[in-house]
């Protein structure tokens, strides 16, 4: 149920996403958008319910944190370089409660420079980026934030 | 394989967990201890690996958010009260990969006053706690910490 929009590598990350993590497949992840500044994933409700019939916290914070960790790997994918990505830290905030199918918007921190984190990956092999996401309801409310820190090793020098 | 030192009423909250939430079944959590003051919930490695082999960080986040949930949640049943329970925020750090089977240990914050926190319940239908919660490996290391507030709501007055 891909949207016709999203690249073949966004495809192949989905994929790779899928093959790699049992959980995100359990959670029944979809890559739905990305353009190169956002990333949005999402998933269906049912399998990502809690005891009270909405979206589940681990599975809220689970999305936003591959949201971002998904940003993060498709750039330096598209610039050519082979890396590993961690989340080091992250803050969320859970803002309301979520009936309806999730989607979680990533896009990096407006004080993050790509261009410094790919020169300091160069220089010293590992670099550090912020993203924010954000999950909202279809009416347009914000449901929860996560604001995370996310370190990229070169595999080869 | 629940140890023989938790309570039925432990034991009921886990099935609660497992029963209510798919995203714990798929992670086949399970609560492996608890003694009033802290609570561990566990979790085998293979339904919870990334792609790198090690644990998801969706996995520890929602493993450590699911353990201050289920200490607050046994507490406020231990004194006969009747709440929903929501994670309204939360720090994670992830320190250190984890190579095996996770285990989550959650306690109340240092500065938290569970005194405090349940005349205000009585008194308002509503209140929040703190919790810390660590994942540790075998060998003792802190691989992951997570510090989250949590609200209680009663749902009768």
């Amino acid at each position: 149920m891909n949207m016709p929009t999203i690249s073949p590598q966004a495809q192949q990350l989905e994929r790779f996403i899928l093959e790699g993590i049992p959980l995100a497949r359990s959670m029944q992840l979809e890559l739905l958008a990305h353009d190169g500044l956002s990333l949005t994933l999402g998933a269906p409700l049912a399998p990502n319910v809690n005891d009270k019939g909405c979206a589940f916290g681990g599975s809220l914070s689970s999305l936003m944190t591959l949201a971002g960790w998904s940003l993060i790997e498709l750039m330096l994918r598209e610039h050519g370089q082979d890396c590993d990505v961690f989340v080091a830290d992250s803050s969320v905030r859970y803002l309301a409660p979520v009936w309806e199918d999730l989607r979680a918007e990533a896009r990096l921190q407006a004080n993050a420079d790509p261009a410094t984190f790919l020169a300091t990956l160069n220089a010293r092999g590992k670099a550090r980026l912020q993203v924010e996401c954000l999950v909202r309801t279809a009416d347009g409310t914000i449901a929860a934030t996560l604001e995370a820190r996310y370190v990229s090793k070169r595999r080869s020098p």
